[in-house]
């Protein structure tokens, strides 16, 4: 089934403790059709670039199945471009530079072809831009799921606020989930932000895993222990991927296969993070990936003999 | 089989953000032996403690099936105390208050009785002391677990490198592991502190749950998402207690059954954390534990469909 994704497609400059990555491909929906595109083919983006954006990067994204009919190119015009530097335990960064440049004119259209999704990804974006996508639409997904982020609760919360109630999924991080919710324990957290609207609330750890809900369900994947993390740009990004794309390829909601989801995206992000921005995610084979969820099986697999 | 433990035996005065409790029971002892004791009823404790220490505790103890021999009593002398305060987010504290008293003369006598122990697990304590308890057995335990600290890392660092070269399992929390390696990443951690001596060691990391390792196998259990956690203090002996406990009541020390006694040991970390001290590890029945285990496997299942 068709996944159609809204987020950035864009350059990033990343400097971690191993290394420097100057003007190298990032942006959400880069890193989230990317991820999903190992699951489904039915893959839709709705983004804005510049014209100096590399044509042999978005005639890969087309190799891998991905519709960039919604992606416009503004002639003359930058593509959106962030820059930051990893702190040593690579647990936290500092934002550097963000020069918006066309992003500050982006007015998503969506084509006539995307109208009708059978599942929508809101990459973190401006609240009323993710609300303008989902307004095109003319008949409701099966399933929306929207990244977001404190900047956005701190400077557009009714905006946000609104377009919760129109979505299914959140997917957040720990800290971005307690500013939103003003618990600090998850529980209360997820509690809180189900009454906004997201019958589901998966919360993102970083190296510590991630959770999801549903009500009173709850459940949990590691992140794998990995003895190298290169450059965690994006991996929250491919981890949404994966999770959508899982879901689009078996459409099946359940709480069951949300779980398989929240685990073939966690495989995903392990990926992402052994190298610089994207290229990881570039030729992964299916070998590749089943072994990954594999680890993870054997990671938290016991039997209780209850 | 037979479980010896080596601790601290003491009264604390602990501050979290939901209350105050003073000259409350605590210890690594104390707590490792009641969580161990649901599993086990051939329990050893060797420590000490001053003559101000309350008899109904004691008999508490021994009615839990705990053996008291090798606790010794010294007259006129106060028992260890330790304060602290939990910060708002209860995943850090400060020390207030630290009196060594009886502690700062403990010279560990073993009972013949204690000597052919099957089991032995080593409570955070000065490592020359930990060691002074393992040259006084007659016969080498199936499995010695060890718990430390920082402080001695700091202090006592050879004599801590010592006595690893003696031990199965080191049990320590993520800080702990990476100042003892040198080493970030947690599976770099591992692999360095295999090389010390020990051929098991679980890394706690809070609420963030706790990880197994031997050689290349790694084992991953979370801690349970709780609403309420009003005291943290203790969690980890408590773990440490069920852990061993667990193994000891099923005399196996496969890796396998190592797994299901970290998630032993989690869940009865997890009731710790409800009350201030040692309150709740007080009168468990096998159906509040068999029902926390339960929910362990609930949010860690899933059937990967590979």
């Amino acid at each position: 089934m068709s996944l159609l994704t809204v987020g950035t497609v864009a350059f990033d400059d990343i400097e971690t403790p191993f290394g420097r990555a100057e003007k190298i491909v990032g942006g959400a929906a880069t890193y989230i059709a990317l991820a999903a595109s190992y699951y489904t083919d039915q893959l839709k983006i709705v983004s804005v670039i510049g014209d100096d954006f590399p044509k042999e990067e978005l005639d890969y994204m087309r190799s891998r199945g991905i519709d960039l009919e919604g992606l416009q190119v503004m002639r003359g015009e930058k593509s959106f471009f962030w820059a930051g530097r990893y702190h040593d335990n690579m647990n936290a960064r500092d934002t550097l530079d963000t020069q918006l440049n066309v992003l500050a004119k982006f007015d998503p259209v969506l084509p006539a072809s995307y109208k009708k999704s059978d599942y929508l990804m809101l990459g973190n974006l401006t609240p009323s831009i993710q609300k303008q996508v989902i307004d095109q639409l003319e008949s409701k997904p099966k399933l929306i799921a929207l990244d977001t982020m404190n900047f956005w609760m701190n400077t557009a919360l009714d905006e946000l606020m609104e377009v919760l109630k129109m979505i299914d999924v959140l997917i957040i991080n720990d800290e971005e989930a307690r500013q939103l919710s003003g618990q600090y324990s998850l529980v209360k957290a997820a509690a809180a932000i189900h009454k906004m609207g997201p019958k589901y609330l998966v919360i993102k750890k970083g190296e510590h895993g991630a959770l999801l809900f549903e009500g009173e369900h709850i459940f949990f994947a590691p992140a794998l222990p990995l003895a190298e993390v290169f450059d965690p740009t994006g991996a929250g990004d491919t981890f949404a991927g994966g999770f959508m794309g899982y879901i689009a390829s078996t459409e099946d909601t359940s709480f069951e296969n949300m779980k398989r989801a929240v685990i073939y995206g966690s495989a995903m992000a392990s990926f992402c993070v052994e190298k610089f921005g994207i290229e990881r995610l570039k030729g992964l084979t299916d070998d590749e990936i089943t072994e990954r969820i594999t680890r993870f099986v054997r990671l938290v697999n016991f039997d209780a003999k209850l």
